[in-house]
C-alpha cells in the first residue's frame, strides 16, 4: 500500500513535470496531456517490457491514466504563464526520479529479479520517463547535462537492493530511498554540483 | 481477411507519409527507404512489445517490408520534385493513423487485452509510427502539434472496443471506425481546429 | 567462446563511439557514460526485447556493464581534446555495427527464430546502439546519412543466416560477417560512396 502511495505520488510529479515543460515549449492542451502522460506512463512501461509483464500494468490500471491526465489539465489550467517554470519542472522531475528509480528496483525485486537487475531496471524506469519527456520537446535530456542525475537514480536503487538483502521492511526502505534520491538530486541542482568536461581543443575539421 | 486488407492499406500510408517525409528532408535512396520501414513498421512492433508477441508479427511475414519497401522506392522515384510534399504527409499519415488505431485495437482484443488495455495498445500502435517518423526527422511529432491526433486515434480505438462488446462484427466495426478517425483528422487539418495553449508571460529568466 | 569474445568486441566499440560522440558534445563524465553505455548496450536490450528474453541478457551479466563503463572512462581520461574525434566515432561504429548484426543474428537464430526474423533482428540490434546515441545527442542518425549503412548490415546478417543454413560452423561464419559488415562500411565511408537524393523542386510553401 505505501508501494502504491508512492507510485501515485511519483506519476502525479512526472506528470507535473512533464506538462510544465510543455506549457513552457507552448504546446496546447492536447500536446500538454501527452507530454504529461507520456512522462509519467514512460518509466513504467520501459520497466514492465524488460521485466516481461504483459500488457504493462499502466494498461490494466485505470486510475494511473486519469490521476496522469488530471494532473495535467490542472497544470495547464494554473499555470497560463509560460515564465518562470523551468524550476518547477526540475523540481517535479527530482521528486519523479526518486520515486520512480526506488519503487521500480522494489518492484521488480518483488517480480523475481537479480538485485544487479533490480537495480538497473529501477535506475532505467527513473530516468525513462524525463529522457522520453526531453526526446518528445527536442530538448538535451536532463540525465546529460551537468548535474548529478542517473547517478542519484542509481543510488537509490542500491539502497534498496541493500534494504531487500538484509532484509528490511521494503516499503520503509523505499520510501528512505526515495528520499535520499531527491535530496541529492535537489542540492547537486542548488550548488550546481558539476563534473569534469572535456577540455576544448581545436575545432573538429567537419 | 479485411482485418489483413485494412493492415495492408495502413503499412502503405504511412510507408508513403514517411517516405514523403524523408524525401522532403533531402535524404537519399536508402535514408529514404529507412524511414518509411520505420514508420510504418513501429506501431505494429511497439504494439506487439506491448503485447508480449514475440518476434513480432513483422518478423515472421516478409509482405508486410516488402510492401513497405516497395511503397518507399515509389514514392521515392515519382517524387523527385521536393515541393509541395507537406501535405501528402499529412494525407497519408492521417490514413495509416486511424488504420493502425482501430486494427491494433481489434488485433489487441482478439490477443485478449481488456477493453481498456486494447483502447491504449490501439492508441499507441497509431501514434508510434508518426512519432518514430518525425523524431527520426527531428521535426516536432505530429502527435504534440496544433491539431486533434492523440484523441482522433482514441475516438477510434473506444469505437472499436464499444463494437467488440456490443458484439458486432469485428472486421465492419473497424473500418467504420478508421473511416471516423481519418475524418476527424482531416477535418480537423482542413479547418485548423485548435486547442488553447497557455498564455506568454515574461520570459522565463533561462 | 568466439561469439562472446566478439560481443565483448562490439560492446568496447559502441561505447567508445557513444563516449566521443558525447565527449564531442561537451557532455560532462557522467553524460559521457551515459551515452557510452546507451550506445553500447541499447542495441542487445532491443534485441532480448524482441526475442522476448526477459530480463535482458545485459541484466543478468554484470561485466557487460563494467566493460562498456571503463571503455567510457579510459575515452574520457585520454582524449581531453574535444578535436578530431569524427573519424574516430565513425571507425569504432562501423566496428560495432558490424560485430552487432552478425552476433544479435547469430543470438537470434540459436533462440530459435526463422532466419527471415533473425536477419532483421540483427540489422535492428546493429543500427540501435548508434541510432538511440544520434538521437540522445539530437544529431541525424548515421542510419539515415549518405553512405551505406543499413544495407551493410543487412548483408552481414544474411550471411550469418545463408552459413546457418548450409551449415557452416556459426562462430567463424560470425566472424567473417562482422569483418564483411566493417569493410563495407569503411570502403563506402573512404570512397564516399553516395546514393540518389530527390531533386529539389520550387521550396515547399511551409
Amino acid at each position: 500500500m505505501v508501494l502504491t502511495a508512492l507510485e501515485f505520488l511519483g506519476l502525479v510529479a512526472f506528470a507535473a513535470s512533464g506538462a510544465l515543460a510543455a506549457v513552457r515549449a507552448r504546446l496546447d492542451v492536447f500536446g500538454v496531456i501527452v507530454v504529461g502522460l507520456t512522462t509519467a506512463l514512460g518509466g513504467g512501461i520501459i520497466r514492465d517490457v524488460l521485466l516481461g509483464i504483459h500488457p504493462p500494468t499502466t494498461f490494466s490500471n485505470w486510475p494511473y491514466l486519469a490521476v496522469c491526465a488530471a494532473t495535467a489539465l490542472i497544470v495547464f489550467a494554473f499555470h497560463p504563464q509560460v515564465a518562470r517554470l523551468r524550476r518547477a519542472v526540475l523540481l517535479a522531475d527530482a521528486l519523479g526520479l526518486g520515486v520512480f528509480a526506488t519503487a521500480g528496483t522494489t518492484i521488480a525485486l518483488n517480480a523475481g529479479a537479480t538485485a544487479y537487475a533490480a537495480c538497473l531496471i529501477g535506475m532505467t524506469s527513473g530516468i525513462g520517463g524525463g529522457a522520453l519527456r526531453d526526446l518528445l520537446l527536442r530538448e538535451i535530456p536532463l540525465v546529460l547535462r551537468r548535474e548529478i542525475y542517473a547517478v542519484a537514480a542509481l543510488a537509490g536503487a542500491v539502497l534498496v537492493a541493500i534494504g531487500h538483502a538484509l532484509p528490511l521492511p521494503s516499503a520503509a526502505v523505499t520510501v528512505v530511498a526515495a528520499a535520499v534520491v531527491v535530496t541529492i538530486r535537489l542540492v547537486a541542482l542548488w550548488r550546481h554540483w558539476n563534473a569534469p568536461v572535456a577540455r576544448p581543443g581545436d575545432t573538429d575539421p567537419l
